[in-house]
């Protein structure tokens, strides 16, 4: 995904702009806030911080909004305290909702004062939900009717104000519940007389604010329509969810995935101060080194054996690779069927049968492969056997994990994509250097 | 991202409906396609059969438009040669595109013959660019006027037709090239007599039909546009890029990066034939097989070291595994920036500094850990120290790799996303295993 940023990068990096704040308004003026947002992620903190001092005030706030977390608390924290009042000068509640947890609580109390009393009511409002429900990212630019309305009063709304992106018009009936959607465009071939509720669309259902939010922004992306209408459990309209915040909301929802897999989040800063990315990975690095450590003392079980037989010592990396990565395929499958709603109890027992039986065949080829390679490599028939039996067992336990890890992690409520890996590695390990070492023990010594 | 599909798979899988073709189309004309296509997608392939043929024809085609390919190619084999003609009936250009990976040549000019000739000249213009590039998805229903037309004639335009999701008119000078877009909206406010070119938006940069579709889609996503027109290098115009098509293309990029982890792609079926499921993992065990018999190669060299030192095979995995942990966070993290174009040459140097710098950090506390856990398990200070100095240079070493690895792959034009973790557990694996039993070597003998 590609965009055409490496020029500006490469200004900002080497310098070329002398560090004149005018040169550096200059070079940014013609930017739209997403690449300068995206330009200050790239860039070391040093010069972001040059780059973000140069910029013009009234755009900061934009910038920051477009930020991942990360690199958007680097620049809070470097903002001096007088130039806030400035740069919160014009905020609304989606703003500060967007910025809330980068800003310190003294900010976020300078942020809500700026607030005009209808703003402040949508703030505490969303705050009201989580934010992985819809509730908390709606927005509240609406074109809204009485469900009785006739044309000529929805061209006259036109005529007033049409708020951006926007593609309808909402109906109300009397107590404020949601009846229906008309698209401005219908209005073009209408009769000024008509009724706006006759020119509702059919397939239009609400959200609901207490929605899971990603299931919800996929809808907004498929429905067509530039967002859908969202109400409280009363049907009651409270807002919209917009193309723009589902869009934005899928690509974090994804990128969490990516990033999950190997133990960070979505907001890592490419430029995070070393301290602060140590602490972050340190985790990681300590529940792996736990499960390293585990299946290392599953291998001294076995000392004797190794000592005894050296060639098992030289092998054991394949038997656990293969494991491993035939796990890992199982379960990334299995993940994103989870993510998408497709793998559900009833479908769980065919998963389960597929997967083995996938297993069972590659186990097959590649443990006699692998026996046979190591047959020629140690010329020992049996330490050939031992290998195959081993890589065939550790690849249908792989194929047993990679189904239930995901599915009792996903029940559990914890994160499959960020902790399946871990585990399943751990289980495969433990499988694979057991099986191996266990039969080299039975029939090698 | 869950949806609302548990339902509807349990009774399905469970044959509830007792495969009755008026039970199955009862509780399907409920559901609108997209959720259709991913139930069809989460049922075992005998079952998503029977569901298959219970579909009214006329409901067929969108389905199938809906689905990832490999699932989809199962019930295209599955359909008799008879029900072609009326499934075709109402192709057009964009549908026959998305499926055109998916059918046989046979059916392509069935459907090709179904078009007519408005959308075959859509058909083969839009195979002129290859599926990577905007031209492959552009859609043709276009408000279009001459750029002098006045606000009159673009009422009139919109009193006789406004395609799906069209919220602007485009303008075109003589030779075709587009210069402006008007938002229909505008409409309403202006006057009859005025210029549409004077209510042209002023931010709008049209696509090229050759750029990367991953980095437009993007742009359309945050225009706030439901779509984004679309020029050849003449500056004519050829079309649009619209919303869904920019948000499904986007979607597909993350599920491919996801899935690409795994060595899989993102069509993958969960209930794909056993046969085929297992031949496309089969190579990517292949691939992992080969560089742990490298990694194990290595290994043997040391193993007159291992013979007389068991505890070196016993620890052995603590080491390739911290490598490996270390470096697949370096690689995420890059394979990210690559992707969002953060990474360039510009600020390479300095993210391998950083990234070097965390590798210290973490690889001397953890050494130290490790270490210290080593010398009490063994009770053997020089083993202590060995894995410790093996440890830190594996970490270092992991961070080097973590980014050298998926730049050197996208500079070869391979994806990094795809191949760079084999490539680095690769490395991560020799270093470690050498660094440990080379100093194992030097020092415990």
């Amino acid at each position: 995904m590609a965009e055409p940023l490496p020029d500006l990068i490469e200004e900002f990096v080497n310098d070329s702009t002398g560090d004149d704040p005018a040169t550096i308004l200059m070079a940014l003026s013609q930017q739209d806030t997403v690449y300068i947002a995206s330009l200050l992620e790239s860039l070391p903190v040093e010069r972001r911080l040059v780059v973000w001092e140069g910029m013009p005030r009234e755009r900061k706030l934009a910038v920051l909004v477009e930020m991942r977390s990360d690199p958007r608390e680097i620049l809070i924290d470097a903002t001096p305290h007088n130039e806030w009042a400035s740069i919160f000068a014009d905020i609304d509640a989606e703003d500060l909702l967007e910025l809330l947890d980068s800003l310190p609580n003294k900010l976020v109390d300078l942020a809500y004062q700026a607030l005009d009393s209808q703003e402040r009511k949508y703030f505490r409002d969303a705050t009201q939900f989580p934010d992985s429900q819809v509730g908390h990212w709606i927005n509240h630019e609406l074109l809204v009717l009485p469900a009785n309305a006739k044309v000529r009063e929805g061209l006259r709304l036109l005529r007033r104000e049409v708020p951006q992106h926007c593609d309808s018009i909402y109906l109300v009936n009397r107590s404020g519940q949601f009846s229906g959607l008309v698209k401005v465009t219908r209005l073009f071939v209408a009769h000024e007389h008509a009724s706006l509720f006759e020119l509702t669309e059919e397939a239009v259902t609400p959200l609901l604010g207490t929605e899971d939010v990603s299931g919800a922004s996929l809808q907004v992306q498929r429905s067509g329509f530039s967002a859908l209408p969202v109400t409280d459990e009363a049907g009651k309209l409270i807002g919209r969810l917009d193309i723009t915040s589902a869009s934005e909301l899928i690509n974090e929802f994804y990128e969490r995935q990516v990033m999950a897999s190997a133990g960070m989040d979505e907001d890592e800063d490419l430029f995070s101060p070393v301290a602060k990315s140590a602490r972050n990975r340190a985790l990681w690095l300590g529940i792996n080194l736990l499960t390293a450590f585990l299946a290392s003392w599953f291998i001294g079980l076995f000392e004797a054996t190794l000592q005894q037989v050296v060639a098992l010592a030289v092998l054991m990396p394949v038997v656990a690779s293969m494991g491993g990565i035939a796990g890992s395929q199982t379960l990334t499958l299995i993940v994103r069927g989870l993510a998408l709603g497709q793998v559900t109890p009833a479908n769980m027992r065919a998963l389960m049968l597929k997967e083995l039986k996938v297993g069972g065949v590659n186990g097959v080829i590649w443990a006699l492969v692998i026996g046979v390679v190591a047959y020629f490599w140690f010329t020992d028939v049996m330490l050939g056997i031992v290998i195959c039996l081993a890589i065939l067992f550790n690849i249908v336990a792989a194929a047993l994990a990679g189904v239930f890890v995901p599915v009792i992690l996903d029940k559990l409520k914890i994160d499959p994509a960020l902790s399946g890996s871990v585990i399943l590695t751990t289980v495969t390990d433990i499988v694979g250097f057991v099986a191996f070492l266990g039969l080299g023990t039975l029939f090698l010594l």
